[in-house]
């Protein structure tokens, strides 16, 4: 005989799932070690693309369902031939579909409805720092401005509170240490 | 009569052109204010979709050729349907087209060719800072790993530090400011 588990799905994510996960990385931490990867080959120019594949998670050395390739270009502004989304738009990208499914997890978690989200980002640049023109200007992001529009059972406090948990946000808010090692062919 | 200028492109960059645009920026700082957005709509559960279609620079609004659309998904074992590569790897995506395109650009402003460019990225992350398990644990990456291989006329010692240059790379080993506003449908 088997014992059927009703499971409850919230904001289409499964939270008795999630609910097991969490307690056996709580008596195993090692299952919650996850390394994600990303391989990059250079086309010409501005023009090169990444490939999503494997991962390690769970002990083990996975696969997602297929393989997921995108180009990285700029526009003709930045003297590129416009072949795809640029690098730092995959930032701003990234931190938006984290932010999102960070919400709809936790507030799923929460037995909490979401029925809407949306939201927009707008971070600042300024190429001088890139260029070389000035030392004192930061070649990256200097600001990152996120706007949601939420539609259910959450208020506006505790969705500001959730999207913080998000792992790119926090990815963006602290220094990371980067390692880079280069081999001539 | 026009005075014809011979365009040198180096590495696929058009050099003439970049050393134009830092003249430029050099006699107006404002042509170097750039903004990069995103739009994020939520499907259900892990799944969303982040366009990239307008930004601002050269002191005006600008756009694509044509809007970039992505999937953000999770793979099973993180409890989505893997519809499309995850967040955090958008963001390691994101960060090996900037450091290649750096090194491309870098490089044929220096006058050096180079043939081929690929690398390989790898990020950790330990999920009980996501999960809610250890306040003590961060909920992004720990550390991010990267290897190039490089054919082409740049040493070792120049490579690593070129592409140390990458706006992407910044904005990843400083700490970014992130500003949050929710409006509630």
């Amino acid at each position: 005989m088997t014992t059927q588990t009703k499971e409850k799905i919230i904001n289409g994510v499964n939270t008795t799932q999630l609910r097991e996960n969490i307690n056996a990385v709580k008596t195993d931490a090692g299952l919650a070690d996850f390394k994600f990867k990303a391989l990059n080959k250079w086309n010409n120019g501005a023009h090169n693309q990444f490939t999503i594949d494997e991962f390690y998670g769970l002990k083990n050395t996975l696969r997602h369902k297929q393989a997921f390739v995108h180009d990285c270009s700029e526009p003709q502004e930045l003297l590129g031939e416009d072949n795809g989304t640029n690098p730092v738009e995959y930032v701003l990208g990234g931190l938006s579909g984290c932010m999102t499914t960070t919400l709809a997890y936790y507030s799923a978690l929460a037995g909490k409805n979401i029925e809407k989200i949306s939201s927009e980002y707008e971070g600042d640049i300024d190429l001088q720092g890139f260029l070389g023109v000035r030392d004192d200007v930061n070649k990256g992001y200097n600001e990152i401005r996120v706007k949601f529009k939420v539609k259910g059972d959450v208020t506006e406090e505790e969705i500001k509170a959730i999207v913080k948990n998000s792992p790119v946000y926090d990815t963006l808010v602290r220094p990371i240490k980067i390692k880079i090692e280069v081999e001539k062919e």
